[in-house]
C-alpha cells in the first residue's frame, strides 16, 4: 500500500495563527505537535516511509522538508499552484503508477484531528482487502455522527456490498454538503448517515479512471505530464502544466459522480479541524466553559475559547461566547457562529492590502 | 499665579495600552500628541513655564522629562511613591509657598479631554478675581451635564455668591460619588448639578489651612518636609517622608469636609478619559458605529471600539458593542459596560503574577 498526505492547504480559517507562510497543517494549533507530523505518525509502522507521498504548495517546500522527517526527498511533490484535491490526488497517483503500477492508496488530509491512531491504523489494515472485493470502486472512510453536525459534509449509506473482518462496506447511496441544522437533526436521527472524513482508499488504476471520465481536462493535463515525472525535467513540467489544471475537489469533481463508491466505517473520533471551534472538543474548559491556550486570563467570562500565540496576553474581561486568538502581531474577535467565516474575513484582509497580515 | 499638573497616576484603567512604566499621561490616547503635553500647551501664554510644576511618579522621571520641554528641572517634583492627590497637592502648595509665598494656584490632571482649550483659560484668567473675592475658599471648576453620566462625580451647586466677568461663582452644597443610572438622570434633569472636573484653584494658604485642618497627618508630614523643600537633601527626605504621607485624594480628604468650598462653571467640554469607551465620544464612528484607531478591520460587527497599538492588526468579525484594545503583547476584550472594572482585571494580572505585561 501506498500514502497519499495532503498537506497542499492554505489553512484561512485558522487566521491569525495559521498564516499563508505557515498554514494549519504546519501547526499545533491544540498545542501539541503539527498537525502534518502526527498525520505521519498515524502511519508509522504501516506505510514505510519510502511509499508515504506527501503533496504541499510551493509556499511551504521548506517548512514541510523539516517536518517530514526521513521521507525519500523525491516523496515530497510541490504544488507550483492552489488547485484543489482533484488535481493533488490525480498527480499522486500518477506518480505512484509509473513507480510501481498499480497499487492500493490511502489519501489522507494531513490537517485532521483523529484519535486514538491506532482506531485510524485498524480501518486502513482493511483496505486492501476491501479493494480486493471490488478493485474498480472508489472507498471514503464515514465517521458515525456523535451529534448533528452542520460543519461537516454528509454521506448517506446504501446497501451493504462486503464484510471485511466485521466492518461493512457500503454503497454510497448519496453525498450532502453541510447542512442546515434542522437537516443535520434529520440526519443524525436517521442513522443512515455517516460524517464525510476526506480519507479515501482505492487502487490506483480506479481512481485515474474515475478521473479520465469525470474530469477529461484533468486527465488530459496527467497525460501531458506523465513523461517527465520522476525525471530532473519534473518541476519544470508541473511548472507548465499544473496551473492550467482544472481546480476543483475531489469530492465534488469525482466522487459525487462516480458510479461504485463505496464507504466503511471509522471506528475513531475524528474532527477536520475546520474552525476555532475545535479547540472546544479538545481542550479542557474551565468552571465558567472557558477554554484557554497560552497566556490567558479570563474575568466574569464564560463559553469563550481563548488562544494567545507566542508571548501574547489574551485578558477577557466580562464576555461571554467568543473565540479570541492573539498572535504578536495580529488578532482576531469572533463568535462561535461566526468562526466559520474567518476564510471570508481573511478575503477581506486582501482585499484591503493588509497582505503583510496574511 | 502658578499651575501644578498632577501627572502621577498609575493609569490602569487604560490597560493593556497604558503600563506601569508609561501610563496614561504619556500616551497620545486619541492618537494625538501626550495627554501632559495637551495640557501643558492649554497653558500657554497663561502661565510662564518657571510657574507650572508637574507632579509624576518616580517611575516616570524619564519619560516626563522627555515630555516636559523647557520647564525648569526643578519644577518636576517626583513622588516616591503613589499617594493620591492630597499628598500631592499639599506638597506643591507648600513648594510654591517655599518658593514665592502665597500665590494662586491652579490644580490640573494631567489626563484629561478638554477642548477648545481657549475654554478652560477663559476660566483660568478669571481664578485670581474669584479668589480675591475670598481668598480663604477652594474653587473647583464644575463642567454642566450633556448627559446623565454615571462615571463622573457630582457637585451640586449652592446660592450665587459671586459675579466675576459673567461667570457666578456658587457655594458647594454637597459633593456626590458615581451615581446610578436612576440618580444620574436625575441629578441631570435637575440641572442643578455639575460634573466635577477635578480641576482646582485657590490660594496657597487657602489650601494649606485645609489640609492643616482635615488632614492633620498629611499637614504633619509637610512640616516635616519644609526645611528641606528646594535643597540637595528634597529627594532624600521625599523618601523618608513621602511614603508615609495617609493615601487619599483631595476630594475626599479635604473638600468633602471643607467649609468655604465654591464652584465655577467651566464652559468647555470635558472627559476625564476614564475608560476606553471614552474613544467613542472623541473620534468619529463608521457607518456600523465602530470607533477605529490603528489597524483594524471589521466584517459584520456594530458598536464597537476597536484600538490597535504599533503595527498590531485587530480583526472583528460578527461581534457587537466589544472594545477590543490590541497591543504586540497584550489584547484586551471587554465591553462598553464592563470597561470601568479594566482596574480590577489588572489587580488580577497581579495576582497571576504576570507583572511583565503591566
Amino acid at each position: 500500500m501506498y500514502a497519499v498526505i495532503m498537506a497542499g492547504g492554505e489553512g484561512t480559517r485558522f487566521w491569525p495563527l495559521s498564516r499563508a507562510a505557515c498554514p494549519k497543517q504546519f501547526l499545533g494549533i491544540l498545542g501539541g505537535e503539527p498537525l502534518l507530523v502526527q498525520t505521519l505518525k498515524r502511519l508509522e509502522g504501516l506505510i514505510p516511509p519510502e511509499r508515504i507521498i506527501v503533496t504541499v504548495n510551493r509556499k511551504h517546500r521548506e517548512v514541510a522538508q523539516r517536518l517530514v522527517g526521513n521521507l525519500p526527498p523525491e516523496n515530497l511533490i510541490v504544488e507550483p499552484r492552489i488547485r484543489d484535491t482533484a488535481p493533488c490526488i490525480g498527480l499522486a497517483a500518477s506518480i505512484i503508477r509509473k513507480r510501481a503500477g498499480d497499487q492500493t492508496i490511502l489519501c489522507l488530509p494531513s490537517d485532521h484531528i483523529i484519535h486514538p491512531a491506532e482506531g485510524l491504523r485498524e480501518c486502513l489494515r482493511h483496505a486492501e482487502a476491501c479493494v480486493s472485493g471490488d478493485p474498480a470502486a472508489l472507498y471514503t472512510i464515514g465517521i458515525r455522527p456523535t451529534y448533528p453536525a452542520t460543519g461537516y459534509g454528509y454521506i448517506l449509506r446504501g446497501s451493504a456490498v462486503q464484510e471485511v473482518d466485521g466492518n461493512t462496506v457500503y454503497e454510497v447511496s448519496s453525498f450532502h454538503e453541510k447542512p442546515s441544522v434542522a437537516v443535520a437533526e434529520a440526519y443524525f436521527d436517521s442513522g443512515d448517515y455517516f460524517w464525510n472524513s476526506g480519507i479515501f482508499f482505492w487502487r490506483t488504476d480506479a481512481i485515474l479512471e474515475a478521473v479520465r471520465r469525470r474530469l477529461p481536462e484533468l486527465h488530459e493535463g496527467l497525460q501531458q505530464l506523465a513523461p517527465d515525472l520522476d525525471t530532473a525535467g519534473m518541476e519544470a513540467a508541473l511548472a507548465r502544466v499544473f496551473p492550467r489544471l482544472p481546480r476543483i475537489s475531489l469530492d465534488y469533481g469525482v466522487l459525487e459522480q462516480a458510479d461504485r463508491v463505496r464507504v466503511v466505517e471509522g471506528r475513531f473520533a475524528w474532527d477536520d479541524v475546520g474552525t476555532w471551534r475545535v479547540l472546544r472538543g479538545h481542550l479542557p474548559a474551565d468552571e465558567h466553559s472557558n477554554v484557554k491556550q497560552g497566556n490567558v486570563v479570563a474575568m466574569d467570562s464564560s463559553g469563550c475559547v481563548l488562544y494567545a500565540g507566542g508571548d501574547h496576553l489574551v485578558a477577557a474581561l466580562g464576555v461571554r461566547d467568543l473565540i479570541i486568538v492573539s498572535t504578536p502581531d495580529a488578532t482576531l474577535v469572533t463568535t462561535r457562529e461566526q468562526a466559520e467565516r474567518v476564510r471570508d474575513l481573511v478575503a477581506k484582509l486582501k482585499e484591503h492590502r493588509l497582505d503583510r497580515y496574511l
